[in-house]
C-alpha cells in the first residue's frame, strides 16, 4: 500500500484540496468555493465530500493507495485546539472545532492537525523542501499579507496558545505606516505586495518621479508585479523600491536571527520572483543588523515548494510530521 | 546522600561559586577574581580549586552531600560546544573549550555544562522561580546591556550555533542610537542602565529641563538608581525617562511574542527594582504594539530569583536541567 495524505488549503474564496504522497507529489486535485456552504457544519460536510471524490478518483486508477492524514492550513488555525478562531476573511465566524468536525467524517484516519497556511509552508519545507534535515529555520511568505513560520529543535513553534510566528507583525518603525491588523510601522505594512506599492508611491512623491514607469498606474492599478517588470527596464524608483523593500526585510529577519539563530530563513511567494533584486538588498540589510556572531553564517534562501501547489503540499506535511514526528 | 549542583558566574572581574540544592537554597559561596589567572589553564585550574575548597567546606558540616552537576554561565557562552568563544570581557580570548578543560579537574561530575548568563537566569528561573512548570516563556535581563533567555516547549532555545536568545540587540529604531555592539537602535542601548542614563540626557536637552533633580549630575555620574530616586521625589524628566524606557521595552516584547506566544515574560534585573514605574509603562506599550489575537494574555512578571545570586543560581540550574531533561 502506498501511504499518502491530503492537503487542504482553505483561503477566504476558495480551498483547494490535494493527494500528496512523502515526496510532495501531487497526485489529484480537488477544490471547493470557500464561502458557498453556509454554515461551517455544511461547509465541512461539503469539504469531506470533495476529499472523498478525491480519493475514489484515484483509487479507481490506483487501488493500492492508503489514506493515513489530513493536514489543513487556514487563517487563524490553532494547532492545539484544532480549530479555527475568529478568521476575518473567512463566512464562518467564531471558533470552530474544524479537526473534531472534520473527524466525525474520517473516523478511520489516523492524523487530522490543522494550523495556519504561514506555518503550513514552513512544514512543508521541512518535510518536502529546502529545510530537509534543518533543525532550526525560519520561514516567511509574502504576499497580500506576511506569514512566518519558526522550527526550533525539529519543531513548528507554536507557543503557548498555538499562535505563534506572526513575524509579519514586529514593528519596524515607531509609528510608522499603519497595518493592516491595526498596528503601525509593522514589517508586513513594508514588505507585502501592497507594502511594496506604498513604497512604490512613497518614492514617486519624493522624487516627483513623473518620468516613471510606475507614475501611469492608480493607487489601486499598481501591483508588485508591474512593479518588478519595470525593475527589469531599469526603472530608478521600482529599482529603489526592491532596495527599500530588502532593506526592511532585513531588519526584520535580523530580529528574527536575534531571536532564534536559525540556519536558514526561507522566503516564499510573489514577491521573492524576482530574484536578486530582492534576495541581495535583503542580505545586504540583514547582515548591517546582525551581532558580529551571526554575520556570514545565516542563509536566506528561496522556498523549494512549488509556488502553484506550495499551499496543498505544505498542509499535507503537517499530517505527515503528525504521523512521523 | 543530598544531591547538590554547583552554580559558577564567570564576570569581567569577578568569578563567583555557590552550592546548590534543588530548591535554589544556596548552600556556600566561594569566588576568585576573573583576570588575576594569566591564560584560561591557569584560571580553571584555580576555579577547580576554589571549588572543591567550597565542596570541602559544605561536606565537613555535612557528609551526606554528593556533588552531582557543574553549571557555568559566561559571557558568549556556547551551549552546545562547551566553549567561551571571543568573549570582549574576559581575559582568555579565542576559543576556549571550558566544559571539556573543566571535566579534566572533575572526571567523576556526572553534568557539566555551559551557556551565557541570560540564558543561565531563564533556566534559574524555570527549575526554581516564578517559570516553574511553564513551556514557552521568555526572559529578559536588564542591566550594563540587555540579555535574554528564550524557552520553547520546555527546553531553551540555542538555535543552530548554541547563541540563540540575542534579544537585546533586535532593533527598535531605524538608524536609532548607537548600541555598544556597533549596531544602531538596538533594545540595548534604550533598556539597559546606560539606556535610561542616554534617555535622561536627551530629555535634559529637548525641555532644557534645569529644574530637574538629573541636571546637577554629569554624564559619567548619573546613574539609574538616581533616576529612580528622583522619579520617587516626583522629578518629571526622572518619571519621562521611564515612561519612555517602557514604551521601547514594551515594543520589544511585543516583537518576543510575535516570534514566540510566550505565556509570560520574565524581567530581571536592577531597572526592575523600580517595579510599576517600569513595569507599567511596559505593559501599556507591549499590549499596544501586540495583534488582536495576543492581546491581554501574555504577563509581564518581576523574576523570582533572588537578585545578589541569581546569577550562580541560575547557573546551577542548567546542571540539574541536564540531569532532569
Amino acid at each position: 500500500m502506498k501511504k499518502v495524505t491530503v492537503g487542504v488549503d482553505i483561503g477566504g474564496t476558495n480551498t483547494a484540496i490535494g493527494l500528496v504522497d512523502i515526496d510532495g507529489n501531487v497526485l489529484e486535485k480537488n477544490s471547493i468555493s470557500t464561502p458557498d456552504h453556509g454554515d461551517a457544519e455544511k461547509y465541512i460536510g461539503d469539504l469531506a465530500a470533495a476529499i472523498n471524490e478525491m480519493i475514489n478518483k484515484v483509487k479507481q486508477i490506483n487501488t493500492d493507495i492508503d489514506v493515513v492524514g489530513i493536514g489543513i492550513g487556514a487563517p487563524n488555525g490553532n494547532y492545539y485546539n484544532g480549530t479555527i478562531e475568529q478568521a476575518a476573511n473567512l463566512s464562518f465566524k467564531g471558533i470552530v472545532p474544524f479537526v473534531e468536525m472534520l473527524k466525525k467524517h474520517f473516523p478511520d484516519i489516523e492524523a487530522i492537525a490543522l494550523t495556519n497556511d504561514a506555518n503550513a509552508a514552513a512544514i512543508g519545507e521541512m518535510i518536502y523542501g529546502g529545510a530537509k534535515g534543518m533543525k532550526n529555520f525560519a520561514m516567511y511568505t509574502l504576499g497580500t499579507g506576511v506569514g512566518s513560520g519558526l522550527v526550533v529543535n525539529g519543531d513548528l513553534v507554536y507557543g503557548n496558545d498555538g499562535f505563534a510566528g506572526e513575524c509579519g507583525h514586529t514593528t519596524l518603525v515607531p509609528d510608522g505606516r499603519y497595518c493592516g491588523c491595526g498596528g503601525r510601522g509593522h514589517l508586513e505594512a513594508y514588505c507585502s505586495a501592497p507594502g511594496m506599492k506604498r513604497t512604490a508611491f512613497e518614492l514617486l512623491v519624493q522624487y516627483n518621479a513623473t518620468d516613471s514607469l510606475l507614475a501611469d498606474k492608480s493607487y489601486n492599478e499598481l501591483d508588485s508585479k508591474m512593479i518588478y517588470d519595470a525593475a527589469v527596464k531599469g526603472d530608478k524608483v521600482a529599482l529603489e523600491v526592491f532596495e527599500i523593500t530588502g532593506k526592511y526585510l532585513g531588519m526584520g529577519l535580523a530580529d528574527t536571527v536575534h531571536h532564534l539563530s536559525p540556519e536558514a530563513v526561507f522566503l516564499f511567494g510573489g514577491p521573492t520572483a524576482a530574484g536578486d533584486l530582492i534576495f541581495e538588498p535583503t542580505r545586504k540589510s540583514m547582515e548591517e543588523h546582525l551581532l558580529p556572531v551571526f554575520k556570514n553564517k545565516i542563509k536566506i534562501l528561496p522556498s523549494k515548494l512549488d509556488t502553484g501547489d506550495a499551499a496543498i503540499v505544505g498542509a499535507s506535511a503537517l499530517a505527515w510530521k503528525e504521523l512521523n514526528g
